[in-house]
This record gives C-alpha cells, sequence and structure tokens, in this order.
C-alpha cells in the first residue's frame, strides 16, 4: 500500500496487525480529505446536480461560496464536478488567493477574524447581492475555521465589540452554547442570517463538520442554518453573568431593539427560506468512524463505534478505553475478537508538566499502561488535522509492547506522562504518527484493532 | 414490586423509567446476593450434585469450608440445599459465630489479620487433616475478604512479618500481583496451598470475585486455584523495591530455602491436585451485568456491556460514560434507543476536597452534568455491596434534569464536585440509594437507560 497522509508508515510497521491498523487510519484520513468529500457527494447526471438524495435540474446557473480551512480543496473538488458551469464565486480561505476557474480565491484572518475577514467577507456578500438570480443554484462550502474566516458585524457594533463580549463571557464560565447565542446577535451573517443575502432558487450548503455533535447551528457559527435562540435569552445570559450593567452603549441599543423586536433575528427553523436550502455534512467524524469500521467488517472484524462525542482527561480516557479493550480480551464483551473499537471526539490534558505532548499521545500512553502485555492488540489515538497539541506528531500507534519496549530503552513511561511529555515519549520510541497538516479536521480518531 | 434492598425506592421514582431501572438495580443485587448465587449453582437430582456442569455422585461424605465476607449467607444457602447430607466444617466469617447445622462458623479478623484470624484458621485447617477420607467432596465457599479471614504463616514467620513486607512493598508502589507474588510465599494456604491439606475426592471452590477481572489467583489469595509465580519472580521484586538487603533474618531464609528448591511452592497449574479440584465463579461483576442485560433485552432493549473492568478517575469515567450516551442519542451508535448501556469495574477519587461522597456518587454528578437536557435518560452508578465511600449511600440514581432540579433548590453541582461532596449534594435532592450493606460484593455497577 502506498500511504498518503502518513508520512513515516515504514517507520512505524511491527506486524501485520500494525500494518492493518495504519492502512485503516489511512482509509480515515482519505475519507475525511475534502477533496474526497466534495466527490462522493456531488454528481452531475445528464442535466441533473445529484448531491445525495437532492436531485437539482442544471437550468440556472451556479455559484460558489464558502469559508473555512478547508475551502480550497473543496473547491478544487466542486471545480472538478461542475467545471466551467459554475458562473462565479468568492470562498475564503486561510492563506490562499487566485482563482480557480471562475471562483475567486481570498484570505480571511483566522483564528482571529481581522481586516482581511471584514474585506473578505465583504466581497463574498457583494457577490451574492450582485450576481445571484432566483433561478440560480447557490453552493456554499462550509468547513472549521469558518466562523473566523467569515464575519460582517451587525450595524452599529464592530468586530472588537464582538470580540470583548466573547472574552468577558469566557472568563466568567458562559459555556459554548452561551457564547454562541449572544455573539450571533452581533453578527449579519451567522445563525442563518447569511440566507438573508442569497435570492436563489436553491442554497446547499456541503459541510464539513469539525464540531462534537455536528450541530449545524455551531459549525462555523451556522450561517445557512436555523436557530431557535431568541433576543430574550441573550438578555438572560448577560444579566446571569454580570455583563448587561457593563456592556457598552452601542451593544446595548443593539439587544434593546432586537428585545423590541425592531431589527430582525436569526432565522428561526419555520423561515420560508429553509424550504430551498439544504445543509448537508458531507464529512463528520461520525461518518469517518463509520467509513472505517465498514471497512474492517468487510476483512471479518467486528466492529464497535463507542462514540464520536469522546470527552474527558486525556489520560483518563485512555483507561476507559483500556478497560473496554480489557474486556474484549477475557470476555467477549461487547464484542468477540477479532475485534475493532472505535471511538471519535476531543479529549483534554490538563498540562501539569513542561513535556512536549498532546491530547492524543497522552490518551495514548496511558492507554499503553493499562493494557500492558495484552497480547495482540494496536491502537492509535490521532488528530485528523494532524496535529496533536504543540507537537510535530499526529498522535501515536501503541501495542501491548510498547511499555516494555520503551522500560528496556532506560524510558520511565509514568514519568513522561506526569510530565506531559507524550511526544518526546513516542518520539524516542519511533512510535509517534507524523503526517503533518492534513487539511481537514473531523476532531480525533480513535481505533483500537484486537486480533 | 416490592424492594428487597433499596430502602427508600419509592423516594427514587420519578416516572416509569426510573421505575424500570431502580428494578433493574433491585435484579442485580438479587443476582450477586450470596444466597442466591450459590442456590442457583447447586442442584441434588436423585444422589448427584449437579454444579454448573460438573455431576459429583453423592457417595461419600459432604464437608464445608469457607471463608469471606459473604460467608454466613453462602453456609445457608449450601444447608438450605444439602441439609444434613453435610458432615460438618469450619466456615470463618468477619462476624458471626454458632453453627449452621453441622457446619461451625467461627469469626477472624478483617481487614487485617490478628489473633482471631490464626485461630479460626487453624480450627479449619485441623477440621480439614482429621475428618477429611479420600471418597469425599469439600465445598469451599470463597468471597471478598477471605484473604484476611484465612491465613496460616508458613513456619518461621509471622502474621506481623507479612503485614510488614505489604507495608514496605505498598510504600515503594509495587502493584497488586507484585505484593501477592510476595505475600503467597510466606502463607501456608495461599496460591493453592491449601489443597495440601485435603486428601478428598473433589474439592469444589464456590468463588463471590470482588476483584475486577475474576483472577483466580487473586481472589482470596487462591487458596484452591494453580499459582504461576517462583521464588525467583519474587527475589527479583524484593531487589527491584530495594528490600532483599533489609529484609529481616527469618523471611530472607524462607526465601533462600525456596530459592534452593528445599520447600515446597505455590501449587503450579500442572499440579495433579488440580486434577479433583475445581474453582467456580458463581457470582461476579460481569454475571451481574449479563443477567441485568438479559432481562433489558426480554423488555426489549438493545443492551451493550462496555465492560465489567471499569477504571480511572471516577468523574473523567462519568463524562466519557456520558459521552457514549449522547452518541446513542444523536446517532444511535454503538446501539439504538431503547437502549440499556451497562458497565462495572471499580473507579477511583483523587481526594481534594472536604465533602461527603464516594466515587459512585461522584461518576453520577460528573454524568448529570454531562447529559443535562438529554432527555428520557436515567443512569444509576453504586457499589454492590451498599457502601459508596464513605457516605451512607450506595450510589445515586440522575437523570437529564438532575442538574436543572439542582440549580432550582439553589445548589451548585460544579462546586459540590470540585469538593468532593457528592452524598451531600445528592441527598439533599433525595437521588442517593440506600441500601445499607447487602452482604455481598461484586464491585461496581453503571446502568443507564434510554427510552
Amino acid at each position: 500500500m502506498i500511504f498518503t497522509y502518513i508520512k513515516n508508515a515504514q517507520e512505524l510497521f511491527k506486524n501485520q496487525l500494525h500494518g492493518f491498523l495504519l492502512e485503516l487510519v489511512e482509509y480515515a484520513l482519505y475519507t475525511a480529505d475534502p477533496y474526497n468529500a466534495v466527490l462522493r457527494s456531488l454528481v452531475v447526471n445528464d442535466n441533473i446536480l445529484v448531491i445525495r438524495d437532492l436531485k437539482l435540474e442544471l437550468d440556472g446557473d451556479i455559484h460558489v461560496v464558502g469559508f473555512g480551512k478547508a475551502s480550497k480543496r473543496m473547491v478544487e473538488a466542486v471545480y472538478s464536478v461542475l467545471g466551467d458551469r459554475i458562473k462565479g464565486g468568492v470562498v475564503i480561505t486561510p492563506s490562499e488567493e487566485g482563482r480557480i476557474g471562475s471562483i475567486v480565491l481570498t484570505r480571511g484572518d483566522h483564528p482571529i477574524p481581522r481586516e482581511n475577514t471584514l474585506k473578505s467577507s465583504q466581497l463574498l456578500l457583494n457577490y451574492l447581492v450582485e450576481n445571484i438570480d432566483s433561478n440560480d443554484i447557490v453552493i456554499v462550502l462550509i468547513s472549521g475555521g469558518g466562523s473566523a474566516l467569515f464575519e460582517i458585524p451587525e450595524e452599529g457594533v464592530s468586530l472588537g465589540d464582538i470580540a470583548w463580549i466573547s472574552r468577558e463571557l469566557m472568563k466568567r464560565g458562559a459555556d459554548i452554547i452561551e457564547l454562541n447565542t449572544v455573539r450571533k446577535r452581533f453578527s449579519k451573517v451567522k445563525g442563518g442570517k447569511l440566507l438573508r443575502f442569497i435570492n436563489a432558487r436553491t442554497v446547499v450548503s456541503l459541510i464539513i463538520s469539525d464540531v462534537i455533535g455536528d450541530r449545524l447551528d455551531t459549525i462555523a457559527s451556522g450561517p445557512t442554518a436555523p436557530d431557535e435562540t431568541t433576543f430574550r435569552d441573550v438578555y438572560g445570559i448577560l444579566l446571569k453573568y454580570g455583563l448587561w450593567n457593563i456592556l457598552p452603549e452601542n451593544m446595548k441599543k443593539l439587544i434593546e431593539k432586537g428585545l423590541r423586536g425592531e431589527i430582525e433575528d436569526t432565522l428561526k427553523p419555520w423561515n420560508s427560506l429553509f424550504s430551498k436550502t439544504r445543509n448537508i455534512i458531507i464529512a463528520s467524524n461520525n461518518n469517518v468512524l463509520e467509513a472505517v469500521a465498514s471497512k474492517a467488517r468487510s476483512s471479518g472484524y467486528n466492529t464497535l463505534i463507542l462514540t464520536s462525542m469522546l470527552e474527558g482527561e486525556a489520560r483518563e480516557v485512555g483507561r476507559v478505553l483500556g478497560s473496554i479493550i480489557k474486556s474484549i480480551h477475557s470476555y467477549s464483551l461487547p464484542i468477540a475478537r477479532p475485534a475493532l473499537l472505535l471511538a471519535g471526539g476531543e479529549t483534554t490534558v490538563t498540562v501539569k508538566g513542561s513535556g512536549i505532548g498532546g491530547r492524543n499521545q497522552e490518551l495514548c500512553l496511558s492507554l499503553a499502561l493499562t493494557i500492558k502485555g495484552l497480547k495482540d492488540t494496536v491502537a492509535v489515538c490521532m488528530g485528523t488535522d494532524g496535529i496533536d497539541g504543540m507537537s510535530p506528531a499526529a498522535g501515536a500507534i501503541i501495542d501491548d509492547n510498547t511499555i516494555q519496549e520503551a522500560l528496556a530503552m532506560g524510558l520511565n513511561p509514568i514519568e513522561y506522562l506526569k510530565n506531559n511529555d507524550s511526544y518526546t515519549f513516542f518520539s524516542q520510541l519511533k512510535r509517534a504518527i507524523i503526517t503533518g497538516y492534513t487539511g481537514t479536521n473531523v476532531n480525533d480518531l480513535f481505533i483500537a484493532v484486537m486480533k
């Protein structure tokens, strides 16, 4: 097999089981690749554009807009399918400028939106307002990072205002739902509001989800998705965190207008604009887990997807996953061998040491300690974006013998774990998986194989 | 339904789903009950004693010995099946003395073996040596706590010596396997050595496992189970922890004799005594999980047993279990609703606060935060012995609305979690499960039901 994503695959091979798992990882990254994700979702048949179960007659023009870290690869794929049938469009990327066919690539700012984001977002909005005909199709390409790359504040507030309220809410312990609820009110394009600028026959958003649980109103702050929250909720949140009384006058005014119904709110699910809009998730953590499981089943493996919403302190999550692996060995529960156990999501690390590592490698190190000596077991945990914490690796591959190998090399696994130094540990063992930035992000993957 | 184990079942009811889960908990405790466990394993048919797939003709005498916290209930059950067919025996309990039929109940010490353990153990051993005929059947009843309740040191060492070496090993970070490996050498009856005193036709040990993974050599230190470790391993462990050089002369002498093959070691798996010995686990965490799952399946639920070997910091384990519950709701993975998710084992708590709680209630509190608002979800986590940490409760029952209820009562869940004060939290909410000491222990149970 030729490895496209894993740069050091040869080094990571130890035996057939390692090879099998590495091929599954490669397949996972292939599935999550924005180019492939778009390609497998779009088909043109005669004069019909088929997107999953959606069939669109191609009589009007097609326009493409988008924003997110995967923008460029997504545009390339759309262009490879539709070519010059695309009339034009504007797509915002984190770093690339230029053209793909008739589509303009322009830069935004990430992770903090500034002048580039404002300028590019206005360009995108102008394109939509000036070029769309009511018989046209608009394809919106959305991926992680879209929230920062695409933003236009509501009249009377600035990007600085939005940054300020975000900081203050986070400082006071607001959760991500509360944060988004407030922020959407100060944006002209989020919470479905982008749809107000698109006077087309059909709007299709192709979405790569980097959000646990794939909530449409959360991915890139849901510019084409319904939003059920209200100005009243916002008022409640601002009161709850003691922010209402210190809110700058211009922001307060906007909220008050909203409370009085004098300005339009985010788009509610019953808004008629949604009857011509489709939000389609073309790649997500759950997607990828299902694809990998299906591939392993065809090789005769029993498979179990635990969750694509994994959370918790990485080293403790490693122990829980280890306890399930042990049960598979001892009791053939929850599934019998040959078994493939899968999970995805995003764990966290409470940094106490001074080492180099990441949540995926830390989970791997803890898991290696838990499954020490459990024959015929190999596991991987990695970030699909290829970046694990502050380390140059995507994750690591471990087996029942990893701890023995480390001890034989004079490495003390528990010390490395204590010092949050999982990358240094795995790089010495030559067990760190190196991909470089993969150009996609559908969160983290965990795959364990038991022969 | 009449609740035998849960004292405050009426208080815990909220709706049908709570009731269903409470009935499953009651069934779990019923299954784990030592009396019931023995009863369902033993049948007399004509003159044949049937224990699972084992069939024993009742021509010789039957003797019963045993040790463990569940001893008394186990004897009662054996007596209810075999009655006066039992010739006699000695069974060691933590607190009861007297007789059941011809069997003597006598007291040992728990958790630290002292004079009572020594005296009672010698009584038990004398009974075996003096009363068993080579055509007899000996039933050995083993449950948690048996390691302290039954102990006779090897010649030349004392209970004090064994306590000393245990303490020193633990102080230096030895794991439970290493600890047991060393300790067995100083015992006359552990590591299978009890069998040397039983000159019977058949020895059947009926075992209630309180050990994660149900290792026969670990439950009550395996008095009738094979042991693969050697004096050479012991020497290695003592060197590793720097104990060999400070080992008291009498203990050192014993190890040295062992190394030279001058004294008999623990019984190896190929020892011929095992050809007439059967170790049968009649209750375990895995058992109970399977029984509950089977009952729920007959009510139309999809069930999944994750593991009976659960480990990790309780609050983090709660988040992982929560992430699986979320996945069941959002993606019908790993199973679709109506769903029952089960796990067992033993989590840990790193105490940082000053509250009253236990690992099960702490897991529940963390889980309640994770699944907040996830409709039609109820979960329980509890110790099967009825004791969760230093609290008067066995565990707690939570649902998607628990956090809301707490907030409405002015309780801050996160503060209670921070202060390790989960019992105080749940007792105010009237969500703490009260059973009192159940008389059994097959570790902790987690059951979540999703309609």
